[in-house]
């Protein structure tokens, strides 16, 4: 129940718990919630107020390139003081043909009790899951056109700060939906929560598995009584063709967020998209910081949200040891 | 006036602020000074004494490879307390077009105050510097031909620490003039403190635009009265050219500093160069470590000199948000 | 004399002071026991108690990619508190021809005061101790086909973990011996410290120089009696040869650790392999975990091992620290 997230609450909150952070739909509706209030606690702090995890040794394992997410996750790593150690995928023995749960328990021998990952292979997670000589927890910073939970749930806490709650927020989310995994994880997460969705972009990119979660429609007719847009990256530009040019200003002037669609957006309504921008693209060059943006928000919120994750990580290993030492 | 910069000063000086460092040009000499003398202060310290700066997020964003200014960096960030948050510019979004800007942007976004910036495109710190979303502080590591001014700091902090003055010392600048960035700064630098330049090296290597600072001159015409010559790196070897290393000796020969004119210079004269160092071109190999060297003299006073220009830039930062809590 | 390393020992133990730690053949066997003695030691304490060096500055320069040793190193620096700045070979100036003795200077003139270094050329630490300008401790990381000493000092670790003395053990080193360092140095101390070595695997990569530390049998004329099976790494795989998967079978059928031989091994008997695993090449798949397996204990030990070498290393400069003070 939405009920219990409140800004400002001083009442002391029980201590959130996880295994394993892989996937939204992994997560109860209560947990979300908490991990929302948790983050908008940590984002209220002054820094010195962080709390602190000691002894903690975390490692990145980057598989496919990403500058946000790993940016991010560092710097949360950094405020709550965990040890981060590096991981190169570029030399690391996976090259050499030893999988992943292989380099994942040479991690754990050498303590490090935490990994986030990001990896092209969908549920690449479940194997380390049900490994049973693996005790390491999981982090899931996006697999493949699977999910990319850390952001759905920076993504849903934008949006409360915005409204204070989810129920019949109206949404729409347009893009390339079909290889989209934050997409994926924010339908699920957003329907759940209460959102009446829309999906839009062309045709070729929409999937029918979304079908459950809203409704397939024209962005010139749910724009104007929208409260959130939510755009997704162009991933597959092909700069290389010569119709790439083309090509951006057909996606702009028909699926794009316009200088003339925003016009017509409700003077409460908010723009989001997960970044980097195609600008010119899906959003206007001139709207990607304008008022109603949330593009950089979301990117504040997203280390705040690490924070919360990684802290509630921490809270269950501390509570699986708790156990083990009394059995 | 240098007579404000003195060895051994007990004097409480004023904190020296800085908004950005991007180019001796903008500069002040009096704010050169106080970098130099705060430069030596630091030196003479024990780590332990060194100045903290606590909760301040750095990141390094080097686009084109350096070993020692980068090491400089992070180790002068090390000793400061600052967090440094590691920046690949190889798995970044800029590969995928991102501007500058935006990827500055959201490194803001995450709470990174200052970046160090070194990039192929000279003077790309005016993007950053005159976009209004943009608060973060620029140090500059090196902009195409342009400026180096760390380097610069540096190598005046080591020819005062040397001498104690500027006026009227006769310097010498020899090598590579048209391409060399730490020629640009240097010469701009040293003729405003008062020093007397010339410059040597090939013709088709001169550049008119130092016709303004110094005289253009044969080494073998100067070498018995400089007190300080001032090697550049030969940039463009080509060691796949079969003539490579006949062009190697002829240069060694011509312009570079044998053991023949070491044997002319001053018994109080000194040799710069900011490495790494082509041995038996620029300089004789014997030479490299010899009594009058200053070159690894030069790499220890560069870590200092970070250090001050960190500093500088952490106290503008703090200044400004004491200005906006009172207004 | 191995009497003096004794589990649960409470007497104090004089500090072990080490220049560097480049080949287990400099290293005399009192002064092995000692790092056997101290790597436990510090197993046994918790993360809070681990001895901390301050201001120590250390760099890691892998030019030989590696993920185990590298981590295994950094995760060491990290518990002693050592200040680790990161040297990425890729960008560095050694590509621009520059030695590596001129590399290690400019890391000295930023205050680096060891180096951990791996590289492909054999012996390269000769050329870093011998040079009169350099003051800075090595830390062989791998030398080419030379030496692995941390590997060797956490093997011999978990042997004496495991049995508690050397003394006629009986342990084989089985498979590319005429390539791998790892059994080199292994071979050198093993029977320095009194055990009873043999030599398996094929015969074109059997090496005379092995001949004095022990006996080139086969595998199926000793498994029966061995202490410790010491399986190395197949390095050359090729993975585009036709035939490799043939290769692979033939391999593990002809000189494996199969289902069939495991079982024929004594009940005490201990499997080690310093990793990444070729499974089903070296050993059987299911054997990589199995009770007898040491092998990320092996991992585990390497990190204390690790901590008491850089703990060694820094002592060894607060000694000639204190010398050159006095004098």
């Amino acid at each position: 129940m939405l009920t219990t997230i409140q800004a400002g609450n001083t009442i002391q909150q029980p201590k959130i718990c996880l295994d394993h952070f892989v996937s939204t739909e992994q997560l109860s509706t209560a947990l979300v919630e908490a991990l929302i209030h948790r983050t908008l606690e940590i984002k209220r702090m002054h820094p010195s107020q962080y709390p602190k995890v000691e002894h903690a040794l975390i490692s990145n394992l980057f598989f496919e390139p990403s500058t946000r997410t790993h940016l991010s996750f560092q710097v949360a790593q950094r405020h709550l003081g965990m040890e981060v150690i590096e991981f190169d995928p570029a030399t690391s023995s996976v090259k050499k043909g030893e999988t992943l749960s292989d380099t994942v328990l040479t991690l754990q021998a050498l303590g490090i009790s935490t990994v986030v990952v990001r990896s092209s292979e969908e549920k690449y997670y479940e194997a380390l899951i049900n490994d049973p000589n693996l005790t390491v927890s999981v982090v899931n910073g996006g697999d493949g056109s699977g999910q990319h939970p850390s952001q759905s749930l920076l993504d849903v806490t934008t949006i409360y700060e915005e409204f204070g709650f989810f129920k019949d927020l109206k949404i729409a989310i347009a893009g390339d939906l079909s290889h989209s995994r934050v997409a994926r994880s924010n339908a699920e997460l957003l329907y759940r929560l209460g959102a009446k969705l829309y999906f839009c972009g062309p045709h070729e990119w929409y999937d029918s598995t979304y079908d459950r979660f809203g409704e397939y429609v024209e962005l010139n007719d749910v724009i104007e009584f929208l409260d959130v847009l939510m755009l997704l990256r162009v991933q597959h530009e092909r700069h290389e063709d010569p119709r790439a040019e083309l090509l951006r200003e057909a996606y702009h002037y028909n699926y794009g967020l316009t200088l003339q669609r925003e016009d017509r957006m409700k003077s409460s309504a908010i723009i989001m998209h997960p970044a980097p921008v195609n600008r010119d693209v899906e959003i206007a060059d001139e709207l990607v910081t304008c008022q109603r943006s949330r593009i950089y928000r979301q990117m504040e919120n997203g280390m705040f949200a690490r924070m919360a994750i990684l802290e509630a990580i921490i809270h269950g290993q501390h509570e699986k040891e708790s156990i083990n030492a009394l059995s």
